[in-house]
C-alpha cells in the first residue's frame, strides 16, 4: 500500500460510510464557487488544454508571486518529481519521507542515496553532507511526509549552501504548504537562484484531489529543460480551468489556515493525553503518531470496523509496525477519532 | 513543433475563429448525453479517482472484449507509451511516425533505433528483422501517423512472429483505431499473447482530447509490471468519469465511423484531382499529402490567413518539408479546405 485514500478497497469492512484519515485533504471541501465556473463552459473543457499553459502559468505565477516562465505545471505533484528525477544521475532523500521520491528514483533507474534523520526526524545535516555531490538531486519534503515537521528556515538556508557549494540542485516538495504557519516563503528565500525548484499542488489545500494539479516554482532555465522531459497535455482541461479559479479565493484560503490550525491544536493535545501514543509535533495537516506496546494492524483494524481509515506508516522507509498517520480532519470527525483511540486503550486492557 | 491542435499560437494571424486542420479529432464532437452526465456529480469529481480504477477498466474491458486484469489506463495514450519505453532496453521505431514514439525513448535514455518505412511508407519487414533482438521493444503506428495507413493483418501477423521469435515486444499504437474499416481486429488478433500491447485512445475518436484518457489491452502479468512503472491518480477523476460513459454510445460510434468514412472518401477524391499535390491512401481520419515543387511553409501560411491551420509534417523524421497533413473534419470545413488549395494553385501562377 503505497498510498491513502483508498477508501473503496476497504469499504467491505464497514457498513456505512468511512471516514478517511488516511489521506490529507482539507476538510472544508474546494472553494464553493468552483461548481459554477467549472460547468459553465462543457466545450471549453473537451478542447486541447493549451499545450503551453499560457493563461494557467499566468494565475499561478501572480499566487506564487514569480513570473509565468519559472512555472511549472504537471499531473499532481507526483508528475513534477517523476519528471525532475529523470533530468539526474543520483538522487539524495531524507527517510522517512513521501514514498514516491523512491518509487520515481528507481523506476527512472537513476542511483538512489537513501540517507536516515535524527531520531526526532529532523533532518540530519552531517549525513547528507558526507554523500552530497555535484549533479545530484535532493528531494526533501517540507514540511515532510510523514513526519509532519517544516524545515526551519536556518537549516534550509545552510542545506541550499551545500546544495551550492557541491553544484547539485535542491527539489523541495511543498505539497502541504499552505497548511503551515507563516514562517517563511521558501520561494521568496532562495527566489533567482539556478539550482532549486520548489513544488505545491492543488491536491491537499483547494480539496482537489480529483483534479490532479501540481506546480512549481524554478529558474526560466530549468523550465525550458523541463519541457523537454515532460508529457504534452499532462494536465487536462478540467484541472487547467480549476487551475484558472482557485488562487483568488483568498477567504477560502484564509478561513482553511485558521481551521487547520484549530483543528491541528486540538488534535495535538487531544492525542499528547493518551497513554499509549507518542505525538510527534505537526506544522501541518496530518500527525504521524508511534503507538507505544502494539502494532499498527491492531488499531487500524479495530477503527476501522468502527467506519475510521487511517495510514499505517510502515511502509514508509525507516519506519516500523509501530507507527500511523492520521489526518486533520473537520472537528466532528476529529471528535470522533478521539474518542475511539480512548476506547481502543480500554478494550486492550 | 511536435504536435499540432496548437491554435492558441496561431490567433494572431486571422481574424476570427480558426478552423483546426492539424489535429485529428473527431468532427462530430463528444457524445451529447455526456454533459448531463459528467455534471450530474460535482463532488465526484473531486475526490480521489479509485488509484486501482476498477470500474473504469471495466466498462473498458467490455469495449474491447477482454477481461479487467489485461486493461491498462494512462493520462492519454502518450503517458502509457512513456511507461512502456520505461520497461525495455532498446526501442525500435519505423520512420516516418508519431514523434513522441522518439521523444519518450530518449527522454527516458533508452537506446533508440530508428529503421525506414519503404517509399510508400509500408512497413519495411526485412529492416526491422535486421535489426530487432531480445529485449527490444518494437513500436508501430496503426494506422500510422503521419502517414494514415492501417498495417495489412498478414504483414501484421508476420511482424508478431518475428517479434515472438526474437523474443521482443510489440506496442501497437492505435488511438485512432476506429476512424479505421472493421478489416481486423488486432486485439482478437493477438488475445492471450505475453508480449504484445495494444494501445488506444478517447481523445480522438471520442472527440475528447480534454479530458486525456488513454487505455491498451495486454496480459494480465504485463499489466502487473506496468503498474510499477506508473504514476498513482495520473488519470483525473473528470476523465475517469468521462471513461465510464463513453464506450456505451453505440449509435453516436456507428454515426461517426460512416460520417468519417464517407467524409474522408471525399476528400481523397477531391484532393486526387489538385496537381501540385501528391495524396497518400488513408484508412483514418487525417491524410498525407507531399507538395510537388513547393514547400509547406508556403501552403501553411497561405491558409493560415485564410483562417485554416493545417500540419507542416517536416518536424515528423523522414519527411521533408514538401509533406503537410491535413485532418478529416466536417462536410463545411472541408469543402472550404478544398476550395482553398484550389485557389492557392491559381495564386501561385
Amino acid at each position: 500500500m503505497r498510498h491513502g485514500g483508498d477508501v473503496i478497497s476497504y469499504a467491505e469492512h464497514y457498513n456505512g460510510e468511512i471516514i478517511d484519515f488516511s489521506s490529507n485533504i482539507n476538510p472544508l471541501g474546494a472553494p464553493k464557487t468552483l461548481k459554477k465556473k467549472l460547468f459553465s463552459d462543457f466545450n471549453n473543457v473537451l478542447k486541447y488544454p493549451d499545450i503551453k499553459y499560457r493563461e494557467l502559468k499566468e494565475e499561478i505565477s501572480e499566487y506564487l508571486g514569480c513570473t509565468a516562465c519559472e512555472v511549472i505545471v504537471g499531473n499532481g505533484a507526483v508528475e513534477i518529481i517523476d519528471n525532475i528525477c529523470r533530468m539526474f544521475k543520483r538522487v539524495i532523500v531524507a527517510a522517512p519521507c513521501f514514498s514516491e521520491y523512491l518509487e520515481r528514483a528507481e523506476v527512472n533507474k537513476i542511483q538512489l542515496i537513501i540517507t536516515r534523520r535524527r531520531e526526532d526526524f529532523e533532518i540530519d545535516f552531517p549525513s547528507i553532507s558526507k554523500v552530497i555531490k555535484e549533479g545530484d538531486l535532493l528531494i526533501l519534503g517540507n514540511p515532510n511526509n510523514p513526519t509532519g515537521k517544516r524545515i526551519g528556515r536556518e537549516v534550509l538556508e545552510d542545506i541550499y549552501d551545500l546544495v551550492n557549494k557541491r553544484n547539485a540542485f535542491l527539489l523541495i516538495d511543498e505539497a502541504f504548504f499552505e497548511f503551515c504557519p507563516d514562517d517563511y516563503d521558501s520561494i521568496k528565500l532562495f527566489y533567482g537562484k539556478n539550482n532549486v525548484c520548489i513544488i505545491r499542488a492543488a491536491t491537499k489545500f483547494f480539496a482537489l484531489p480529483g483534479i490532479r494539479l501540481g506546480y512549481a516554482y524554478t529558474s526560466s532555465e530549468v523550465v525550458k529543460n523541463y519541457d523537454n522531459y515532460c508529457l504534452p497535455w499532462s494536465v487536462n482541461s478540467f484541472a487547467e480551468r480549476a487551475g484558472r479559479e482557485i488562487f483568488k479565493e483568498e477567504e477560502y484560503i484564509r478561513e482553511s489556515k485558521e481551521y487547520i490550525s484549530r483543528q491541528r491544536n486540538y488534535l495535538l493535545n487531544s492525542l499528547r493525553n493518551i497513554n499509549y501514543l507518542k505525538v510527534f509535533d505537526s506544522d501541518c495537516n496530518f500527525i504521524l503518531l508511534k503507538l507505544i506496546n502494539f502494532e499498527e494492524e491492531e488499531l487500524f483494524n479495530f477503527l476501522l470496523k468502527r467506519g475510521i481509515l487511517i495510514r499505517r506508516a510502515s511502509s514508509f522507509q525507516g519506519l516500523d509496525e509501530s507507527y500511523v498517520r492520521i489526518a486533520v480532519k473537520d472537528n466532528k470527525s476529529n471528535k470522533k477519532l478521539i474518542k475511539l483511540l480512548k476506547e481502543f486503550e480500554k478494550w486492550k486492557l
